[in-house]
């Protein structure tokens, strides 16, 4: 790839400003903007191949559709790098996902460009319908709403949910389907098998060969006729190729499938459909990491940039560690499961997208048979796996702990009433970092223990959560969950023989007699380090790794209630109403009368940054800690 | 309606009784069957409708599958009934969803042909297939599992996740759409649509009359091939008729529509359908009231017998009051959205396919174009608002609070977060009675209270909720939670000029000085009566009722610690990170020193029983607030 050219793009601080280019100047815009993109993201790491594949959708939108007046809803939002650039970020843009920075996603509160903010997959036709039917009411009726949305987040049954709605609500929405066979990894399930089908049928195929024989005659009828067919041929086109298919079925008008590569014919289909009435739906064909060609043949891998990398052959600069480094947590969660699958024929594990990022692809390897890659459909993973223990297996069910939120009711109403011993497994909790607010995984250890008949449980270390794994397949264990971070563990020799960890205990990591630290999961090490430090300047901590915020360790409790007045919780988890509240509750109904002070993350939601800041900002990482310490030593 | 005969569902008592009498006298069984449940229902009010729809589908599955070895899961249960009455049930069914009886729902602990617990909407085909997946890995590769699904549970996302997963999974799973054109409300929505077109469109029609044409040459050939084709005749209809629809989109093969009230050609079918591999849906038509007039003519006023009844007539006995009597909380939010909505025309409301339930319906007449029935999808309900909200709407969002728990997602991320001015009415919170554990709507306050930016709210009248919803809609409020119970209020005149209640606030109910009672919502009313007889007794109650969860009160709060070392606290909800959690949290970060006891729900799943006698048996009523004040007034 040559020195980049940034003529055009350099035009352009706003949509407006893009808007006076001449078609003939969009291909060039696309390839600036594309080449912009690969190198902002090869030196400050972000998601990739979802932008790379809407260049040219993202140019088209922008050129027809009147933003900020009309309005874009960006499903999940991976794929928003072009819409951010061209909508007054493109000087931010290197503060991406950073600290203090723009966020990675589209959000209300950074631009009036981001009409809604996202995250989470499969909201954009919900938040678009109510976009729409809002302009109705408030009699904007010249207001338009369009969603974009990957075949991926379309498995999700809120999209359906959407798209249900949307069909007979009298509203002009433009839904368009972003078709890249992918999620994260490759699409599954039926619809994706349909998608393709319709690719490549050679039914459909020779009925679009029709047309466009039927089209090739237009050129007989009078001028005016053909002035008029002319100025909508795209859309007639997309209006002759329609057949009965799924989105028909709902009562969306179908046009597609278009290349989304083609900005020109992207521009001019836009501009047809921006005036066709009711809700209709537009098939755009696209490659994921298009125009980076490391990209485009390892999706998965380049869905978002491994690290840094060379723009011209896309290695990957990877700081080459000192010393052997722990594991990612979710390294030890794919090969302990396949370990404990080995001996115990009951287990199975269930991904809702997601065999890449939690390292289920291993088991996946090996149990084909028992291991499911559900598509985005979280709601479903859960009760499918209630379905699975009904008939006495052993499923985890492994889904982030931000995505659990959408398997609440299925958590409660199929799995926890019911006693079914599904382990769920919520990688990615607490908080996560560059992805910010909407995937930060905090709320977890507050929802789940409200739950009756759930075990909630988190570890400490990597051989603490392999040994929650092992204890959570014995026999008659129940609802049980584990919850573990993003990112490293703290051992390099991690892969001890699995032993049972009594359910509800606590573990002991130093003793002391000033003040005693309850610590739950990994912020147990920020508490181990922090003890070290205090033990310097003469304070004396008794600190335990509680593991279990529920059942409660309350032999323990009731000991530290006996010979401590002083008692600091650390969690990476909301304080209102999680494992601090959960021991407060149980030392003042039992009549504590010592102070009590709950660290984690406060009642407010926390932006992006590297997980070290956050927990800084929040105070529970060990300086946090040794100063709250110290503050209650005073007082 | 003469004197029923029932002396064939007399013989059976499983299943396998059923399976010994003779096709022919499977219609007069269905007969018995339905006038034993109308009766039944007439004298013990419960779900009716559904029911009566499926007693030929109840019945003739149970003949052809092998029943408990072959499962079957009920989409949410309401029809159900036939169903228990044929699997052991019959003699306890008097005691349908009364306390200690049997459950108006399939629980997999009452009986080993409930195969999986249900209750929710939409959860039958992820739990069928995790049935049929386990049965696979576990070798039982002649087990049948079949889901029986209603068009209205369809539109719920879940669903389509289910449909998508199951397609690709190399199951033999059956689903059965059971098409009534009805939720509770009549079905709404594109899927709808598309269902009553496939039963209507003359083009469909025309196909099916060819097909039976051709079956009916079929007598010209040879006798092995007729006898063959003779034996799978109804699958091969099927498989004639079989056009491309949506079902077949998504990689199910499609059977139907077929006529749900003839036993026979059910038994039929479902036997042909048995021996067919690979996943298959079987469309039947049936009509919700099947066989009893008045439900077939008001299937939304007979969902759920409207009290106990007149077989013949269908005449309702009313308890007629000796006085006039309080509305129902349900009717007053109805009015009172109405009134807002004269007033405030950015005010829109929400229902997921309750708008009866929710007594919606009077604005749905009164301004349709701003009321929106969006079909069973919670998910959906709460992001669409979102997105009325973003353009500047106020929308009200009526989702029962058992229900809700579907929505908690969303409510985070694109409510909270982007503190959007969407005001969640949670209906039907608290113990709401004969539903039982899957129906309680008892952990909302915990698990809504964890989320920054909302404010939750619980009036502890029909007053008090006319001015909270008075002040959600009032400008910058932000995302803005109501809950309350189902059943009535405590005024005859409450139809009183609104009023601001300023956010946080409580007010003092009575004023004493030896113990403090904090309530919130209508168990301040408990706790009223309580107040008056432990005066009674001489002992002074200070009762507050805390109208809010969050923010707290914390200047009465501060007050409260000041003058009294005891306090209780009283609510319908989880007593695990509820409300009385909430204050404990406050109190003793803020060093009170005195004694707490938390009142509420405690940390089981709690059963069926009339609202008095579960409020009794979790020890919040004024008995239990009176036995626990007097309990710590002793020690």
């Amino acid at each position: 790839m040559a020195e980049a050219q940034t003529q055009l793009l350099e035009k352009i601080e706003y949509p407006a400003d893009l808007r006076k280019l001449s078609e003939k100047e969009l291909p060039d815009l696309c390839t600036e903007l594309r080449n912009y993109i690969i190198r902002e993201v090869s030196s400050n790491p972000g998601h990739f191949g979802a932008s790379l594949g809407v260049i040219e959708l993202t140019v088209a939108l922008h050129y027809v559709y009147q933003t900020p007046y009309d309005q874009l809803v960006w499903d999940v939002g991976h794929q928003a790098y072009g819409h951010k650039i061209l909508t007054g970020r493109r000087k931010k843009f290197h503060t991406n996902r950073r600290m203090g920075g723009i966020s990675g996603f589209p959000k209300i509160a950074e631009s009036e460009f981001d009409s809604f903010g996202v995250g989470h997959s499969s909201t954009s036709i919900s938040a678009a319908l109510g976009l729409m039917l809002a302009a109705k009411i408030k009699g904007e009726a010249d207001r338009k709403v369009v969603a974009v949305i990957g075949d991926g987040a379309m498995t999700g049954g809120m999209a359906f949910e959407g798209l249900n709605n949307a069909a007979t609500s009298n509203s002009d929405i433009l839904v368009i389907l972003n078709d890249n066979n992918m999620a994260i990894d490759p699409a599954v399930g039926g619809l994706n098998n349909y998608l393709v089908q319709m690719q490549t049928s050679p039914a459909y195929n020779r009925l679009k060969s029709d047309v466009w024989k039927i089209l090739g005659k237009l050129n007989k009828v009078g001028p005016k006729a053909r002035q008029v067919l002319q100025q909508h041929q795209h859309a007639l086109k997309s209006v002759l190729l329609r057949n009965s298919n799924l989105f028909e079925s709902f009562g969306f008008r179908y046009f597609g499938p278009v290349d989304g590569h083609d900005v020109n014919a992207m521009v001019k289909i836009l501009a047809d459909l921006r005036n066709i009435e009711g809700p209709k739906l537009l098939h755009v064909i696209t490659k994921k990491g298009k125009g980076f060609a490391p990209a485009e043949q390892n999706a998965t891998k380049w869905h978002a940039a491994p690290g840094k990398f060379d723009i011209r052959t896309g290695e990957v600069f990877v700081d080459l560690p000192l010393k052997p480094s722990p594991p990612k947590y979710q390294d030890v969660f794919g090969k302990t499961i396949v370990e404990l699958a080995e001996k115990n024929e009951k287990i199975t594990a269930i991904t809702p997208a997601m065999p890449t990022g939690s390292s289920l692809n291993w088991m996946m390897e090996k149990f084909p048979e028992r291991t499911f890659d559900v598509g985005i459909a979280e709601q479903h993973a859960v009760t499918f796996a209630a379905g699975l223990a009904a008939n006495n297996l052993v499923p985890f069910c492994n889904i982030y702990s931000s995505f659990m939120q959408r398997s609440y009711d299925q958590i409660i109403h199929d799995v926890a009433l019911q006693k079914l011993n599904v382990v769920l497994c919520l990688d990615r909790a607490g908080l996560v970092g560059a992805d910010g607010a909407t995937h930060h995984g905090v709320f977890d250890l507050a929802y789940l223990r409200n739950i009756p008949n759930m075990t909630v449980s988190a570890p400490m270390d990597e051989i603490e959560m392999r040994n929650l794994m092992y204890t959570a397949q014995l026999p008659d264990k129940g609802p049980f969950s584990i919850r573990f971070p993003r990112g490293k563990g703290i051992h390099l020799e991690w892969e001890l023989p699995l032993s049972e960890i009594p359910v509800g205990k606590s573990r002991e990591i130093a003793n002391g007699k000033d003040i005693a630290v309850l610590s739950i999961g990994h912020p147990g090490n920020f508490a181990k380090e922090a003890t070290e430090e205090l033990s310097k300047e003469g304070v004396s901590v008794q600190h335990y790794d509680m593991r279990f915020v529920k059942p409660l360790d309350t032999e323990t409790l009731d000991s530290v209630m006996k010979h401590f007045d002083k008692i600091i919780t650390v969690e990476d988890g909301v304080i209102n109403g999680g494992f601090g509240s959960a021991v407060m509750e149980y030392l003042f109904e039992n009549g504590y009368q010592g102070r009590i002070k709950r660290l984690g993350i406060p009642d407010r939601f926390i932006d992006q940054g590297s997980p070290e800041e956050l927990y800084r900002e929040c105070g529970f990482d060990s300086d946090g800690i040794c100063r709250e310490v110290r503050k209650m030593m005073k007082g």
